[in-house]
């Protein structure tokens, strides 16, 4: 099966999970309930998704308890969209290509969406899962709590807020970013592990790569905010630059981040070789993130 | 021992454990965590870690779990309390005595200690508690999730809003209420219940006790809002009559909705008979609740 094939396919897997995950939009109260289905479904690349799922295949985990951990960890995505697309965060009107949360319904509305997609995505990964020890599924609910949380996603929001208008140094923009888009990727990867039993030393070996395909991942996100249009993002362009934000492209120019992204894809293969062949899926997300810039 | 004596008690281990459990103002990102500490710290009659408390007594629940059990609900309700002040909500300006926290800090801080908070509940009460069956503190976290989401907390808050300036009827506003703010009293004496290993009849017991309890909080809070005044609330007083929202002394009028407050404290002490002398702390928080309006 070719890549494109296999995505497409956890892609669709994603959207009925988040589909049958969701509540039912003629369920009271019918319009934070509309709002949560329109900011989840149809639309998005589903990064996560396809990154938990190719890391569940190194260890066969059964594909329904990889659903339910996808579509958690998309659920925690989303909300952050929601809430970071707010007139008090980054003030954005387009994602997905349609318009924002707030601007398609109200500013309270999306607030209560992104609490309640929170709430709703450990719901599901706390819902006993048969085959699956209730000790590991508590092991990975906290763990997407923690990637979640102020040493996690939300923490690197903060800091990413305090740092408009300064000069960061590439070790601060780092860290802000192995926080606020690092931890879920590195959730997402680290949950298809445990739904397949990984061993502590596997895990350490993917969050090493976890760590270095994140910010893979944010570098050439920052390239593509200074390089493609809006039409092609589905998200506003160019808005890192705008909103005075320090970005790889800003601190080191174009191509120095693009030499970086190499050297990040480089070192997370490198980190997948205890895997072997059972890490093809990983290896060739890997080349599609980074394939994503040229 | 007496109500006030006990209440102290719990109040202080409660204020401790949260102390314990919140972030570090002195871990990156500070100005975050500062926020957080802001929020949940030193304030709140902490009626939810009462309950909770008061529920485990009943079936000798390990002090230590219930103080965890009590700082996860704790968390989710300051949070919910964060993201109701803000001005996409209730634009509040006066919490617990103190300046709400996008008044102190800003609005996207605000936004930020929500989600968090939320986050760390979760992350709390996944941790494995020794003595404690992991299938139980999973059927724990995903009772406190749904009781946060979009059918509980976030669904009422969401009525809430719709309800502006509408005419409920009684039922309608008790539906808001059993959402809003008895979803999260009644997790708070489930997973005391549960911590105690509670089995499933007397689980369904304490709910019967929660649902009155839950509605007589908030008839109480209604006349509290109507006659109290500012200083004494510790927020601001008359502002549901301010905002045209329906409450249970504008639908009913002051005089019955302290005969409701009544009829409801009676029907909390009935459901808890199955627990004799055993349920005393919650016998007693009812008639507390009752009594702050007379």
């Amino acid at each position: 099966m070719t890549l494109q094939v296999w995505m497409s396919g956890i892609q669709e897997r994603t959207e009925a999970a988040l589909v049958r995950h969701l509540p039912a939009a003629d369920k009271t109260p019918f319009r934070l309930h509309d709002a949560m289905r329109y900011a989840a479904l149809g639309g998005g690349k589903r990064v996560r998704p396809l990154l938990c799922h190719a890391a569940g295949a190194i260890f066969g985990a059964p594909s329904e308890m990889l659903d339910t951990c996808a579509c958690a960890i998309e659920l925690i995505h989303v909300y952050s969209l929601v809430h970071d697309d707010l007139p008090a965060m980054d003030n954005d009107v387009l994602r997905r290509g349609k318009p924002t949360v707030h601007i398609e319904f109200d500013e309270a509305t999306a607030l209560l969406v992104g609490d309640a997609l929170q709430s709703r995505a450990f719901e599901l990964l706390a819902t006993p899962f048969a085959g699956i020890p209730a000790e590991r599924q508590l092991e990975m609910t906290a763990l997407l709590a923690a990637a979640a949380g102020s040493v996690g996603m939300a923490g690197g929001q903060a800091i990413d807020l305090e740092s408009v208008g300064k000069s960061l140094s590439v070790p601060e923009l780092e860290f802000m970013h192995m926080l606020k888009t690092g931890a879920l990727i590195r959730a997402a990867v680290l949950l298809g592990a445990l739904a397949g039993g990984a061993s502590g030393a596997e895990v350490e070996a993917l969050t090493r790569f976890a760590n270095r395909a994140g910010l893979l991942f944010q570098v050439v996100d920052d390239i593509l905010d200074a390089t493609a249009d809006t039409a092609t993002l589905g998200k506003t362009a160019g808005k890192d630059a705008a909103a005075d934000k320090p970005t790889y492209v800003t601190l080191l120019g174009l191509k120095p981040a693009r030499e970086l992204a190499n050297t990040l894809h480089g070192d997370a293969l490198t980190a997948l070789t205890p895997f072997g062949d059972r890490a093809i899926r990983l290896r060739e997300l890997s080349d599609y993130i980074l394939g994503r810039t040229f």
